[in-house]
Order: structure tokens, then C-alpha cells, then sequence
């Protein structure tokens, strides 16, 4: 069942030639009925246009769809880059027989680039609704998104009678031009629009936002859930649970795809003031190079995860001495009189894991957060360093 | 005359076997009668005993000195580590026949060990002062304190009849287990106290609080000058201009140094509102795996720049249209008719040369700073993750 389409949406991918290949690079996902929605996006001063429209578009919570191009961001593409997303998404909207303001538009890969108009524009121009041929599911839309990703991502999960259905592409471990990251959620349940909404900043905020790989922000993040409620009503916090079962997948897919990636890094962080903290020392520790090449080279130098922790300068309240680390279930800090057993215990632990779990406790309070990354590799380098755009 | 030591300086090196490889690993800079003395030190939740003694003793800008261990950084050693620092010291000052308050203590290496005290103690208990042999250097002295940099790094300037000798060792990119900083600068110029302090603090401002490797802040960053006032008066902004060529030397050498790193990343941002979102802006951009991927490279990428900009997501005053970047002399952004020229200009500025500059104006205000870094290579990441502690 993952890839499953949930009922009443179609979908279209297609090849018009951002390079050569003849990969799929168009992709157009669509509820058949006004659907509700709910839509992030990232934060970038340099964002592109298809944000900027996407996001004028999310506004009012009823978008149905999204049209995606892959393999060229159309960012810092100046006005020309303006008219040619706006073109883009007039033409997807006339050939769905949709109103412009239903559809969000988004687009990843090089930046600084015009789109090819005159092949895109054909195609829109050309396409039928519902399209001809056999019928897309969400598997071949996952793919039609990707650009380095070595594989595509999706999930689909049940809540009752309804299904729900992810689709993800990769971020900068996997993503030689940015760290770019799209996904998109379709689904049939019937959530009232100020619950979908919630329910989305919830798990995206947990999921999606807890998320780090190189610490490169791009400028075409876009996540969007899209409703059509053809299943009927849901036990919202049901849904919940399958949103976040859903996304938290597809986060752990992104963070361990991909040549440069071989092993997802968890850190759980207690103990702290409150969730905010939490986050900021798990990121510190996620994001820190030394911490990375660590885990990658199974190295138990459990120092580079307090002094990555102690990069929190601001937070004075973080006390060494109150201060308890963890890789996995071997505790390491407060150092004890085993340490070389430890140390021995913690590098077959990293040996043997392709998932490393670092716990930190900060011993002040009750806040908690968890944040996923990866390690930092060879393949990692050579990746960014070797693909000339 | 570099590494030459200012009239009234004694150093000592020698090893007292924190690893078995009969290299130097204690040092001691000091001078011979009462000196002025400034320092910053690493503001990291988990600085070391080290840096807690030390920022006392400096705190009445009276130090005379340093005793440094190297290869061992005694942080998150506990109650025990922090007796050993202060065993360290008081052993240090006896030895001199100076007040223990007049000597700060300096350490660097890895995290979660011990020192080894007695063999420690027994060399300076033994110590003689002046030392016994040959008198060393400057150039001792910097080789003393380095843990895995390739090469000591020592500079000197005149000021009239004064010298001032700055020494440094390495940071992240050249350091497996820690991105530890140590800097030290020994003059006999005649400054008064609060000049010497002011001075200080604007060099070590735009020097080495403007270089980053790789994000990872030490728990045992120490900066400190010691005046001793043997050459008597000296004009200020003579000498400021003199620290600064020295400072920004080895701040460079730093940046360029190791198997790790190959290209010294220079990013010049001006036009920003004001200095700090400069500093701000200049940072996403030097701290940009992507940005130190493609330099590394050598691809012409400049979307990645741009990209990285745009991370600064609180300065909303930052608006596309109104940004310029530049490779060296060669403006990239915004872009223009001959975009693939200039991708060709940038390709080849980036393959000759071991120094790169980008330019970025923000077109807002006034503000500027330039910020150091270097390259991501896979070399880092090897250096990083097989070294086993």
C-alpha cells in the first residue's frame, strides 16, 4: 500500500527535459474536488518565486495540489524567474480546469538558471485531464521529485477507512546544488481546517524541522498536506499518530539516502529548561563536523559531544557537572572508573549501528527534543565538491 | 627575526610524555619582570580548568606568563582535572619565583583524560630558572603547543626599537579532537594598561574572532598578549597596526595550514546595516559546507553563495535585488548576458588560486567585516573520523 493514491486525487509526471535524461521531471499532484490544506516554507531570504507564490497560494487553506519542477530551482532568476513560475502555474491550473489560487508550485535543483519555457510550456499547453495512459501512483511522483536522491521516498499509513500518502526528496548529504527539501502529504481523511492546520505545525515542527544535515538552509523548502476529505471524517488524534508515523519515516529515509550518508544520527536531549533549549543543544551536537566524523569513522571520542554541547554559550544554566551523555544505552559522562571498557563498549556500538542514538540529559528541568542528522563523510565531499553544475 | 623573543622573555619546552613520542609538549613563556598583560578566552559552557584559572589570573591584567600542556586538554576531567590544572600552575610559579597569580595555564588536546601527573611534576619540580641549555625561541614555543598541525606558526614586528612575537596553533581543520585555538604574543613595547587592553581586544576582534573551520568551538580557546615594557614607549597605533600584521598572519596560517584544509576562504562583506550583520552574513557564507565544497572543487557555483545569504533569516532588510556577489574581481551575482563566460572566469580563479576572496555587498548601509575560513575536503573528513583516541 505506500505509494497508494488516496481516493479522489490523480497524479502526473512527465519528462520535459530539464537535462537530458529523460528522467521524469515534471510532476503535478492534484485533488479531482476542493480540498483543504496546510503549507510551511522555508524561511531563506533568497527564496524563489515558486515559495513566493506557494505560499500567497497557502494562505487561505485551500489549495488542492501542487505542481513541481525538479532539477532547477528557478532562484535568483531575477523578474524573468518571476514570470516563467507564474507561467508555470497558470498553465498547470488552466489544463485542470482549476482556479490559479488552488495550486502551490515549487521547484528544486540548480540555482540561478532559467527554466527551458518553450518545452515546459508545451507540454502544459498539451495536457489533458485526467491524463491519458495508465494512471500515476504517488511512487512514480516521489521519483519524478527527485534530483540527486538515490532513491525515492514515500509512505502511506491507514486511519480508519482513510489513507494518507508522503512523498519526500533528499537534503544536502544527497543534494549536490542545495540542500534542498520538498515533501508533500495527500490524503482522503476529513479534518476540520483549523485541526489540519495544527495537526501539520505539530508534526511538521517535530519531524521535518528537527531535521539537519549540513546546516545549509534552502531556498525551495516547501512541505504542504493537502485534504480532500472523500474518506470521511477521522479520530484527529489518530491522524496525528499516522502524520507523524508518515513523516518521521520519510525524515529518517532523507537523513540516511544517498552516497554521502551512511548512518542516521538521533539526539535525544532531557533534562533541559524547556523544548527550545533542548533544541538548540541537540542541533549543536547534530550539526558539529567533529561529532559527525566521529559516528562516521565509529570513533568513541564522547569529548566532541561535550564540547559540542558547550557551544551553547548563551545558556548558562548548562552546568558540566549536571551534564549525563549517553551513546545508545552506555553511558559515557560523567567519565567512571570503566572508561576504557566503555570506550571499547561504545566503538563496537558505533561499529555495529547504521542508527546511533546520542542521549543527552542536561539536569535542569523537564524539556525534550529530539533531532535527526547524519554523519559527515568522504562521500559527502567528494559529492559537493566534484559535480561541476 | 621571526620567532625572535623580546628582550626580557625566558621560554622553556620540553617533554614530559602526555604521548610517547618524546615531542615537547610543556611550555612556559615568561617574562622576566613584572609585565601588562590582556587575554580573551573561549566562552564555551565546558571550558576546561585551564580557562577558569587563567580568566582569573588575567583578570587584573598582571600576568607574566603561560604554562601550556599540550595534547591533553583537562576538560570534563572533573574535581580531579581541576586540582591537576592548579597543581600545574603553583609547581609552574615556584619554579620562576613568581606569584602563582601572575602565570595562566593553557592546555589543548583531547577531552576526558587525565594528565599524567607525577611524571608532570617531577619535571617541574626539577626546574631550574633561567632554564638549563640552550636558551630556545619563539619558534620552540610554537612548536611545543601543537597537538596535529603540520607546521609551527610564529610571527614577528618591530615598533621601533620594540618587537612583539605572536605564536598560534592550529584550529578544527587541523585538529582531530578538538577546534582548539591557542595564541600568544610576547612584546617588550611600553603600552599602558588600559591601551594594551582596548588594542587587544579590536585585533583579536577582527583576527581570530573572525576565522571559523568548521563551526566547532574549543573548550580551551586562549588568546593573551604580555607587555613587559623592557623597550620602553612605543606609538600605539604603530604598534595596533603591528599586532594586526602579526594577529592576521597567523590567523592565515591557521586557515591554510594541514592535510585537511587546502584554500584559504576570505569573504569581504560590506554595505551591510551595520558591522555585527556583517559579521552575520560573512559567517553563513564561510561556515557553508556547500560554499567550502565548491571551493574545493573549484566549481563555479555561485548559487551556493547566494544560498547561503539567504540563511540569515532574521535580516529581512536583505532583499535580493539589492545584493551583489563576487568571485575575486568577477561580480557573479546578479547575473547577466554573459553567464557562461563568467561561470568560466570563476572556474578558473578558483582552480589558481590558494586564497579566495568573495565579495558580497548587501547594498543596505555602511557596515562591514571580513571573515576567515577554508575549504571542506575529503581530507577533513579522513583526518577527523580514522583518528582513534
Amino acid at each position: 500500500m505506500h505509494g497508494a493514491v488516496p481516493r479522489g486525487f490523480t497524479i502526473h509526471t512527465a519528462p520535459v527535459g530539464i537535462e537530458d535524461d529523460g528522467r521524469d521531471d515534471l510532476c503535478i499532484i492534484a485533488s479531482d474536488v476542493p480540498a483543504r490544506s496546510a503549507a510551511v516554507f522555508t524561511r531563506s531570504r533568497f527564496a524563489g518565486p515558486s515559495v513566493t507564490l506557494s505560499r500567497d497560494a497557502a494562505a487561505d487553506g485551500r489549495a488542492r495540489g501542487v505542481v513541481v519542477i525538479a532539477r532547477n530551482a528557478n532562484v535568483a532568476t531575477g523578474v524573468e524567474g518571476s514570470r516563467n513560475a507564474t507561467a508555470v502555474r497558470d498553465s498547470t491550473a488552466r489544463a485542470l480546469g482549476i482556479a490559479p489560487s488552488e495550486l502551490l508550485v515549487a521547484s528544486t535543483g540548480v540555482i540561478g538558471r532559467q527554466y527551458p519555457m518553450p518545452q515546459i510550456l508545451d507540454h502544459l499547453n498539451g495536457l489533458t485531464w485526467p491524463p491519458a495512459g495508465e494512471p500515476r501512483d504517488m511512487t512514480a511522483a516521489a521519483r519524478a521529485i527527485m534530483t540527486t536522491d538515490t532513491r525515492p521516498k514515500f509512505l502511506s499509513a491507514r486511519i480508519g477507512e482513510a489513507t494518507l500518502t508522503g512523498i519526500a526528496k533528499g537534503v544536502g548529504m544527497i543534494e549536490p546544488d542545495m540542500a534542498t527539501l520538498l515533501t508533500f502529504f495527500a490524503t482522503d481523511a476529513e479534518l476540520d481546517e483549523e485541526t489540519l492546520a495544527a495537526v501539520f505545525k505539530r508534526v511538521m515542527d517535530i519531524t521535518f524541522n528537527a531535521v539537519s544535515i549540513d546546516t545549509d538552509t534552502s531556498t525551495s523548502d516547501s512541505a504542504a498536506i493537502f485534504s480532500n476529505a472523500l474518506a470521511g471524517p477521522v479520530d484527529p488524534e489518530e491522524f496525528e499518530q499516522a502524520l507523524l508515523s508518515v513523516a518521521l519515516g520519510l525524515v529518517k529515509m532523507i537523513a540516511s539516502d544517498g552516497e554521502g550518508a551512511s548512518t542516521l544520527i538521533q539526539v535525544e536531549v532531557e533534562g533541559a529548561r524547556d523544548e527550545a533549549q533542548a533544541k538548540r543543544v541537540g542541533k549543536a551536537v547534530v550539526n558539529s563536523p567533529l561529532v559527525k566524523t566521529a559516528v562516521h569513522g565509529a570513533d568513541p571520542n564522547w569529548g566532541r559531544v561535550v564540547m559540542a554541547i558547550g557551544k551553547c554559550q548563551e545558556d548558562t544554566d548548562i552546568l558540566p557537572e549536571r551534564v549525563a551523555v549517553r551513546f545508545g544505552d552506555i553511558g559515557v559522562y560523567p567519565p567512571g572508573a570503566d572508561e576504557d571498557e566503555r570506550r571499547d563498549s561504545v566503538a563496537a556500538y558505533l561499529k555495529a549501528a547504521d542508527e546511533v542514538v546520542i542521549g543527552i540529559d542536561l539536569g535542569i528541568g523537564e524539556g525534550r527534543f529530539t533531532v535527526y542528522g547524519c554523519d559527515l563523510t568522504e562521500g559527502y565531499v567528494r559529492l559537493n565538491s566534484q559535480y561541476t553544475t
